[in-house]
């Protein structure tokens, strides 16, 4: 049984916390925007789709025991609210201002919640059969597909099925092979701890490396293609995705392995014309000089520590979404 | 007071014991071949220069007491049993081949290891100076010179004045202004703790970074170069050093940074073509699923964990030796 990223229990928003991934397997239960925000902040829920539907039910604690006089002004403030608590995925945003149009009153608010959360196993679904078919373009059958991923952009990642993993686990429903190298990603080991967990549980024959070891991956293995989810896409196709996604692109680039990056359309953000207007957010230095408790770095030493970078489009060759597989030249606005 | 990486004390080679740190600086004193070996396969010293003096006096504290009669075959089993300790830096092995040409006594073995210690002072002192040169060529007096490095190639993987970091140190004895971007350097963030610490030490400006950040510091931030260390140069210019140069060399490359390898002539190895034909070691597991005593990945996850990497001639903008700077395309054949 995959584990469950998120699930209303019909008071409370119980999520898996990611932070004790792959140790402890523990649910915290969210019963106020400002656990909301905590958790959201603290990545005891992380990858952009989830977060989006996180903050949507954060925004729906918010307003649950609001009068009718006093919704819209609750509403208002608790989605400014939450809309602090990150700044790179858009999703976040995206989900807060979805609710925004919905919300006549708390119960309308709950209903989208949850329509958003079956929308997300649909649109991860789908993302998945147009995924799958791309990867399996012009190979014998019988093949393995050799891939390599950065990050968690798996089921623990979004409801249920993931984004970029999504590919993979509905080929190996239909029986196709798999093996994925998994980044470890840096500073917070989010691929060594739940990519390659969540490949494990599935049964997904996978091997775990540092970030830097891409280039000698390459140059010493075959791999099919490079896919990755992202937190944000411009209008022009520049990604915004977990740190070191940038470093990686351009290794794929030097041998022409193909870079593919799984993206509902939820994370496109059209109104931004490239990469260079996403906000980065920053996080605490500690994340690198203290991993895991142990500090392995001298005291005082500044660190620099950007969670996101921008992939320019030029080194994607397929965004894959809901609705099908962009190629180049990109122009997201339409969308 | 820089650390000392290793010491004559008339009876013992003292080395810091560079696991540690930067959190506790200790010693420990090496007076059999035994305890040489496992201190280079455990990396308490390390960096190819070291290596080589730490195999070097191993040698003669395998023959010390050897008596006339057995003293030729006493210092062919040392070399032997040391040569096995790691696979990749050529240093250890010109090391011990240089013993074994001066090898008629112990007294001529012990005298020719403290030359070499004196000699690699005086080569990574002109490495400084040739690599100061190049990087100030066409700067404006009074500039700042932004570097990034990888690994440790300081005065901790020497004797003392370090390769990479030669320049840097020899520059701020000149009131050269230098900002250096430190790599993490994972799995075993001889970057972070090592090279951070050394930097700091010395009073130079620098920053902490995790290795999968290149092409973020390198879009956002002014770099002059990048310089590194090696552990093995062919005839042709590969290089060989520490897993993740070669990553960074592509990202160097897209973003038109120079790349420069900082190369004392014995790490060349000119009995090699090219670099396909350097062994790469490969490590245990647990460097990367568990850093520091912490476990981070599942249990059981399959782990691919090679120490070096190789980056090709046509990334290296120029190898920096104690004989001058050297461009390519390279024919080190003669040297």
């Amino acid at each position: 049984m995959p584990l469950k990223t998120l699930e209303w229990t019909g008071d409370a928003l119980r999520l898996v916390d990611q932070t004790r991934l792959p140790q402890e397997i523990s649910y915290v239960d969210i019963t106020t925007p400002e656990q909301m925000h905590d958790a959201i902040r603290r990545l005891v829920v992380r990858g952009a789709p989830a977060i989006g539907l996180a903050a949507a039910f954060g925004a729906y604690l918010g307003v649950r025991h609001s009068t009718p006089a006093k919704f819209a002004s609750d509403l208002a403030r608790v989605r400014d609210y939450l809309a602090t608590s990150r700044p790179t995925a858009v999703n976040l945003f995206w989900a807060l201002e979805r609710i925004r149009r919905v919300g006549d009153s708390p119960q309308r608010i709950l209903e989208e919640c949850l329509a958003m959360v079956e929308e997300d196993n649909a649109v991860c679904r789908a993302i998945g059969e147009h995924g799958l078919e791309l990867l399996l373009r012009g190979k014998p059958a019988g093949s393995t597909i050799n891939l390599i991923t950065h990050c968690n952009a798996g089921g623990l990642a979004t409801a249920m099925l993931g984004t970029a993993l999504a590919p993979i686990y509905v080929g190996k429903e239909k029986g196709v092979r798999f093996h994925v190298f998994v980044d470890e990603t840096r500073p917070l080991l989010q691929g060594a701890r739940i990519t390659a967990m969540e490949l494990m549980q599935s049964g997904i024959d996978c091997t775990l490396v540092c970030d830097n070891m891409a280039a000698m991956v390459m140059s010493r293995h075959r791999i099919d293609a490079v896919i990755v989810g992202t937190d944000r896409v411009a209008a022009n196709g520049d990604v915004a995705n977990k740190i070191g996604t940038h470093t990686l692109a351009i290794v794929a680039q030097r041998f022409a392995v193909p870079f593919y990056v799984a993206c509902p359309t939820s994370t496109i953000d059209a109104s931004l014309a490239n990469g260079q207007q996403i906000p980065i957010e920053e996080r605490a230095a500690e994340e690198i000089t203290e991993p895991y408790g142990r500090r392995t770095a001298p005291a005082g030493v500044k660190c620099y520590n950007p969670a996101f970078d921008v992939t320019p489009a030029s080194l994607v060759d397929a965004l894959i979404t809901e609705k099908g597989v962009i190629r180049p030249p990109y122009a997201l606005g339409g969308l």
